[in-house]
């Protein structure tokens, strides 16, 4: 503890997962992480959703470690470069083609909050117009115009300033009154004495993992996706958690059968946990001017290189995704039976996307804190950190999935006792 | 060309240097890089300044292999690491100790601007105001919180929404009419009925890169910093270009010896063109609450790496910092040489950050399209692209310096005549 | 017509009265207006709702008269006089006082959108937050902050800036899916992950005169009291133009039982027509900075004159509210039986308050203006003139109210035929 | 005082003037006004220029008294009216065809305030554009459309929201250091990287009264209008209180010799200290949808028939005009001779229209103290009430003028003694 404490007051205050777990992490592989004093973790957090395959896959590690060696570029901006290339077929050829979609791809700066900036900002061009929808507990980043669009209270009292050009609809499922949102946003949109203009976009998320894994369903989708075809909205999937198969298929979309006019990834894209994030939209939607968005690392090619392997290797077929959702149910047998001894305790959750939500405060935080001494990772989220969260590596196998809801359980047994 | 144009038709119109370069690039090392047709560049444009020791260092390149090799942790968002705790300990050492600087060091979302986004957000938290001053030419970023602050009418236009609580002040030496911008913002200060209410804070480039490489001179930054010192406003200096030896020294303001409250670096900070960025601001300052400003990849590993690598390798000494001044004059000597032939050319620099702005439109960017053609990437930068903007890297060869300048002196006669 | 033709070309093609009744008007008394051609026209307009005990009412105009006659003081900015000190006692005396309201009365520049803009200014100040929660269908003015809290499209877009720092919500009966607006407001106001951060007020009408005479319920209005109450919101009460006995009462908000912490006056508090304003609010609320808000015509005192004559003529006794009531039930027996005799054709109201609903589009006005060539007046109101509005005089006598009804009657089943 | 304090407790503490003047003031007329206990002063306040000739002038009160006794119409939102009709015809009769000003006239609400925020409107509606610039110590209302454009640091802080979309710019005059604001604003938008978009509209007082009678000069009020039109931003001068003949012509812009495109007007343009205002603009710049901005007292018939009579009886001939210049040069050599005996003390004006300066704090506001023991009414100015600002009528005879200029050289040499 001394050790850490000494580095960490030349770290801002701003930190929390070294908090929560104050070891000094040295090494990772799979499903395991490693601490400098011995420790090892079961590791259900992945990196919030960055790491779908895994710590330091080897699949994808080796041509990642090759292509440093043989000096391949490592940064070029948006020069073209064969690992862009690379990628750019690999996910032509193995993610949209597939889907019929015709989407091309805008490589924004790396990070989540920059993809959904240059989808939103795209929107507002494309249509003309300022106002975005967005909805109640959503999260989509923390830069001024993804923070917007955040619904979080603590996050958007940081921005200093008013956050404004949004109008807040309830998700799928929020409030204790059972306001559908859809039918507030259908009424608001028909009536020219509403007080809300027409909408460039409506960005959501199909599971809204940081505001307490949140599940909207097939149906609620599929309202959307046609209310905004008919008032001519454009439709944002923010995939940045949800997406690169951690609900089954590549994209969560995909189970609504919607069709998003713009689509936002990262964490998960280059497999390997580097920085990278895309903004996918419709051909015709790209009106950009050349340079109106850019950004340094918007084309960091090891993220490329090992982006391109992932999607060889884990989506050239259906063996992943229904593993995933194999995977799925097993986790959601195993919350089923826990949550049914303890009355305020109900889980849900699509793929590998599970959470846990306590009624009473204080509990989730205590069940987190509970399985790391027992040698598992797993974050809280929700507004009031009420929701124990599980992200697994897609990769994990049974028996370490098992032996991760076998610690958790014993830490929420222990936790309600 | 048909290979690229193939490949370009996946990608969205917003990118800009493949078609400057319409290249298919494949490797890089040090001040050179390979196009897949055999041809090769020496490269003054360094990823735009992320790549001040050169591409593929390979005395950066082997602890990252090293490190990768090894499964060292790769992701792990703020939690503390064996790579983090060594940056933080080197970047003490080497960095803050020896200049006296009592910084706290925020890891942000690995991206200048999102570094920006850190910095206005806490000075307008420290101070309760929200107005910042921005200089004219200025370019902090375009997500929307460093857009705002970002001078640029076409990156600007990009937004969709209005960009407010920013106040706008001409730069050192901006305009045809000499208006100072101190003078200017000290009148606004002073009087109450100004219009103008206090701001939180100033943020200033030290050398304005993308604005038209225009240099603040000393006495200038003194003078600001002192106006911020007693009006009780934050001074934060954006040196995500300008940082890291571009000007000579560690920090570009460290010449003029003023000491900003907040400083944002990225770039060239992780040395190899991995995406990484620090918010570093005074001890006193650091009142985030923990979490209020997050990113999944604010913790990348690699980069931490690379940038403990390149600090222990680059500023244990004065080597460096003297060098750059040096090649600085070299350069210095041969522009004054070139642009003394033409009238309407003028050149000026700091360190190895040079400009060569020509005051007939569009001559910039048929100089660098002429010097392309003869194996120089050098890019424009200025509101019309009136500048040729150089950039090579700070290990550069007396020889290869002297080539470049060759090939850029050569592009301009053949330009001009 | 080419009489008025000729004077229009010169006035703005922002007037709207003056193209439905293309008369020039001389003169008018009680409840008739007369026009230079020497048509007269019964007024079911009333000045919008200025006009409430008549034209040129001979028991106000007698003290005016004496008044200016006597060169009491027209123009005192906030000075005290004579004539304000008596409105202000008889104000106190037979309106707040009689009613239990402790409350403070601001003069504000002459003008509903001026007390408004006061109202928020002063709910701001308050509570140190921005957003306030305002209703669909809601009018409140147009300048640029009672614009913000307006609702209607057209107005809206008038403002050539965006319209920020509003929560807008449903009001009671808006829309086709009956979403509760208050139900929603109450879980956008308990989630901390709403997206939606405290308001500092809301802002309501008991009934929306522009919005098309939609009326809230008391239940609605006791349970949106209720909330702002516990969760420390402010309430104003716009009663701009449902105030001064419209409704019956005094104050419109007098029959719900509820008490609001700020109340907006204008239109008929000077009784005469004449431009006046008050915002009151609770004595606590009272931390105006001296000047804080001003304007040059915020002590207009032949305005003082006649809303003192107006209080002492009506409102020391009940004998005005039990008339408007019974009148009021005059109205709705004759509309019911109007209304019963088409489909799609709806009315409703309170006190003198009425409003009649056509569901086709276009109907309402062809009713207006059939009504005119009868020789009544009446406008239309709602956000596509779908309603025709109904605002006798509070003094009409039962004959000119019958003879008023029997031509709006004619005029519907003209135009239904 | 007990008696006003009495009532002063029913009235909020917004009030200014009362607490200055803590009289009951009952009637006055020509340049008197009276106290209800026997008090009599001599006013160079005038409500705050509402009232150019004089309290309870005759030749208006006439024709008013006649009107109201006839039941001419008072109030009839845009109706056309016989009085408004006069008042059109002798507006363009009198006003406008002398001048060669081809203008359309808006009847907003009667406030100075309300004619700010529809010229702002339609300047952005015309232009598409948002941002207008605005100077240094502006005044030009506090609804917030025209606090935004406001200097005053105290108005401001009423707003409790941000006031954007304004650029602000230093009149002429304004500072230490000398900063030209045309060379800036110039500067500003020639380069496209100023980060400063193109403005809307410039709104300028050729006189800012408020902000402390600072005067703009022909030369400099040219320069603004010819950029104006080479950039092809709107022009739009706020004349509600320097214009109406205080400074000398009807509009205070004409001694430059510079067309407006758009003109406010309210104070005095009644004549009587009536509520009133309207906006002009070049008859080409009406693009107003009908209501597109509307407000129940836009059409105040007794102010139509004052102005009527003003417009007659003191503008149908340069009478007037002359008068006013002559008495302001008494006015000038009586101040100059003042302010010669003291340090620190400084005077300028036009017409009517003047001002004292003093460089002590909290002088200007002893010496407006000492005036009114005197029997003198004189108010303050300035971001720091450091201008003692005079506004006599301009009727007022030189007998009385030189009496009130007797009693504040007094006041002056009493509080500087």
């Amino acid at each position: 503890m001394t050790v850490i404490d000494d580095v960490a007051c030349l770290e801002s205050e701003v930190r929390v997962y070294s908090r929560s777990w104050p070891d000094i992490f040295t090494r990772a592989s799979g499903d395991r992480i490693h601490a400098a004093d011995g420790s090892v973790y079961l590791d259900f957090f992945m990196g919030a959703g960055a790491l779908n395959y895994g710590h330091a896959n080897p699949l994808l590690k080796a041509p990642l470690i090759d292509y440093l060696t043989a000096d391949g570029i490592v940064h070029s901006l948006d020069m073209m470069t064969e690992a862009k290339s690379d990628f750019l077929r690999s996910f032509q050829e193995l993610v949209l083609r597939p889907r019929h979609l015709d989407y091309k791809v805008q490589f924004t700066g790396p990070t989540g909050t920059n993809a959904v900036e240059a989808a939103l900002k795209l929107a507002r061009k494309v249509t003309g117009r300022e106002t975005v929808v967005a909805f109640t507990r959503s999260f989509h980043g923390v830069s001024l115009g993804a923070l917007a669009v955040t619904a979080n209270a603590d996050k958007r009292a940081g921005a200093g300033v008013p956050l404004d050009h949004v109008l807040r609809i309830p998700y799928d499922g929020f409030g204790q009154h059972g306001v559908s949102g859809l039918d507030l946003l259908d009424d608001l949109i028909r009536d020219t004495g509403s007080g809300i203009s027409l909408p460039a976009a409506v960005i959501v998320e199909t599971v809204q993992g940081e505001g307490g894994v949140n599940i909207a369903g097939a149906e609620w989708l599929q309202r959307l996706a046609a209310m905004c075809s008919k008032w001519d909205i454009l439709l944002v999937v923010d995939d940045i958690q949800a997406g690169c198969g951690r609900t089954g298929g590549f994209f969560s979309f995909e189970d609504a059968g919607i069709l998003p006019d713009i689509v936002c990834l990262s964490k998960s894209i280059s497999g390997y946990g580097l920085p990278m994030a895309l903004t996918l939209f419709r051909r015709e939607l790209d009106v950009w001017n050349p340079g109106e968005h850019n950004g340094t690392f918007r084309g960091s090619n090891p993220a490329f290189v090992t982006a391109t392997a992932a999607l060889r290797t884990y989506w050239s077929d259906e063996v992943l995704h229904k593993e995933v959702v194999a995977k799925g149910e097993l986790v959601s047998d195993y919350l089923t039976a826990v949550c049914s001894r303890y009355p305020g305790v109900v889980h849900r959750g699509r793929g590998l996307f599970w959470g846990v939500e306590f009624a009473e405060p204080g509990l989730a935080r205590r069940v987190s804190a509970a399985a790391y001494e027992d040698g598992l990772l797993v974050e809280t989220s929700g507004p009031d950190d009420e929701v124990v969260k599980l992200l697994p590596s897609l990769l994990i196998s049974p028996a370490d999935l098992r032996a991760g809801l076998r610690i958790l359980g014993g830490a929420i047994d222990r936790t309600m006792a």
